[in-house]
């Protein structure tokens, strides 16, 4: 098992990747690395947290770094030898198993649909983000990798989202729902009303149309988006957990009766907070490319860094993407051209 | 001022909205109502009320009632006289100037479009949700009416959307955005790629792409979005707002110290709860149809009833259509055919 790691992708790289990989090589003794960025920056983090040497770790030079800030296509043209793209073409030449970057989601999902390519049937890669819900948690499947879905790149995130999910939750038949706008078959929009119809026919475990609201209750284990509402679900997600931090601080420090009260139970605030702490889930993967991929969050903790190992290492194990190739052949046997009209 | 009150709407009718009804009579005493729904049933709550023969009050019979779990077609062919689609006639036949149904979204949304119509130049009516940010509220627009969007539909919920803006947050110049994934011009779906360049060259305050995350932040006061999108972010921020009560009620009732301590400052979740309050809003307006319209939660509450009376009389005498339909006019001749392609 070997595994390219980026290690200049995030927020606090190389430090945070580095101390990552520090737990990784203790928790999973027999795994490799290709530790892709600038080498002397890299070096010196490897040196402070004393596993330069170690023999499981190869160096892979990688002069330039795709910034969070930049536009992704620019991104992929303009830096060929980005720590990203390097780790995509490891992943191309099968040098390594999978990929491992906690940096820019545009960039990565660029640069490996152009260079690893999509698996056999897969018409577009999808990203699935591991999100709470009441129940425990449920993949949103694609959170924001393919903005203009097509029906049968939905049906294709369904197959990919239902065999991830299987790994994820370890779970022979998860909940597939399908995200819109009301319960019934009847509502949603011209893309679902589609999809619905195509998932129907499929041997999935499907409980057909999902809303917003109903997901966070646990109505479904793998939930099917277009990459745009997917997002918006996503990101929606994200803005009102840091608000309601924000509203909560403010009527806790209102007066001083409020703020004495609020440290007393401190602690059941850490414990509400950690129901939205993606540090233990280990990335999203980004599903349907020809080698496993996990991108990480850009603010990931080394915890975080050190989990998207993990699951990037138990991908590999659990056979996912011949998983994958294997169902897609049967979903298109079953509904056949209307999978892949265009072949596109 | 008339208004058309849907007395059978939402999940306590007629009660609860006879209950509002007697607040507006108090605090708005020259309107006059039409009250519609079963008479019979509406008379009960009226003397129970102690506002029986009230002259402000005119009883409308409606016999049938669009329930909630109905879809919106089957109530508009197969419910002819439920209590919506008579409020609908009535607007339509200018006998009341406005109409407020805390009930059946889609069902008003059917019943208005295909009896109302729409406004001078607008293709479709958009919802308008008044949602909590961190710095206050803002608008989306469109929060379900309009699920397959194109970009001129867009356009036109920006101009509906500003101009009710200018009302509900007494700002002549609230900042416009557009629902998307990336904030760079270059980023988002083809939908918002082609809204973007039209309502970049309005004279709005456009303040460009917007995400899920920063709007929350207050990012915009109008937020533009396709219905489906729009629907996703309103439920999701519904759906997050009720699991973060129950994982906070979790946290709280994990030892009797938590649950003592969290009763001493209950006040705070009071608090922190009312951010998220729909009450004091006052409903939804359903823009761009040929009259005022206000659809308010199902749930609504007496206050919340009341409220949207309120709106209702406020865009009334704020002269609401006459200046989205003059604001269309102005788009169509910058924008030219581009915005109204079809004229559908």
């Amino acid at each position: 098992m070997k595994i390219a790691v980026d290690a200049m992708g995030g927020d606090f790289a190389p430090g945070v990747v580095i101390e990552g990989l520090v737990s990784a090589l203790i928790d999973f003794p027999d795994y490799h690395y290709a530790l892709v960025g600038n080498t002397p920056k890299v070096l010196f983090y490897l040196e402070k947290y004393g596993i330069a040497g170690d023999p499981r770790i190869e160096l892979v030079h990688a002069p330039t770094v795709c910034e969070m800030s930049e536009p992704s296509a620019v991104s992929l043209r303009a830096k060929k030898d980005s720590s990203i793209t390097v780790c995509a073409k490891l992943l191309k030449e099968k040098k390594v198993d999978a990929m491992v970057t906690p940096g820019h989601t545009g960039a990565t999902v660029a640069a490996t649909k152009v260079l690893v390519r999509t698996l056999p049937g897969v018409s577009r890669p999808g990203l699935g983000a591991n999100m709470p819900s009441q129940k425990g948690r449920f993949l949103l499947m694609d959170a924001g990798a393919d903005v203009d879905s097509k029906p049968e790149n939905l049906v294709q995130f369904a197959v990919m989202g239902e065999i991830y999910a299987q790994y994820l939750f370890n779970n022979p038949r998860p909940r597939v729902g399908l995200l819109s706008v009301g319960g019934e078959d009847v509502k949603g929009n011209d893309l679902t009303k589609h999809t619905f119809h195509m998932l129907e026919k499929l041997p999935f475990n499907f409980v057909g149309n999902v809303e917003a609201d109903a997901i966070f209750e646990g109505a479904a284990d793998v939930l099917i988006s277009d990459g745009f509402s997917g997002n918006v679900l996503l990101k929606s997600a994200e803005g009102l957990a840091r608000s309601t931090i924000y509203w909560l601080k403010r009527v806790l420090t209102k007066n001083s009766f409020r703020t004495v009260w609020a440290l007393m139970g401190r602690n059941a605030f850490v414990e509400l907070k950690a129901f939205g702490s993606s540090d233990r889930i280990g990335g999203a993967p980004l599903l349907g490319i020809n080698g496993i991929c996990i991108i990480g969050h850009g603010g990931s903790s080394p915890e975080a860094v050190r989990n998207a190992i993990r699951v990037a290492g138990e991908c590999v194990t659990f056979g996912l993407n011949d998983k994958i190739v294997a169902k897609i052949k049967e979903a298109e046997e079953i509904l056949g051209p209307e999978l892949n009209p265009t072949k596109n």
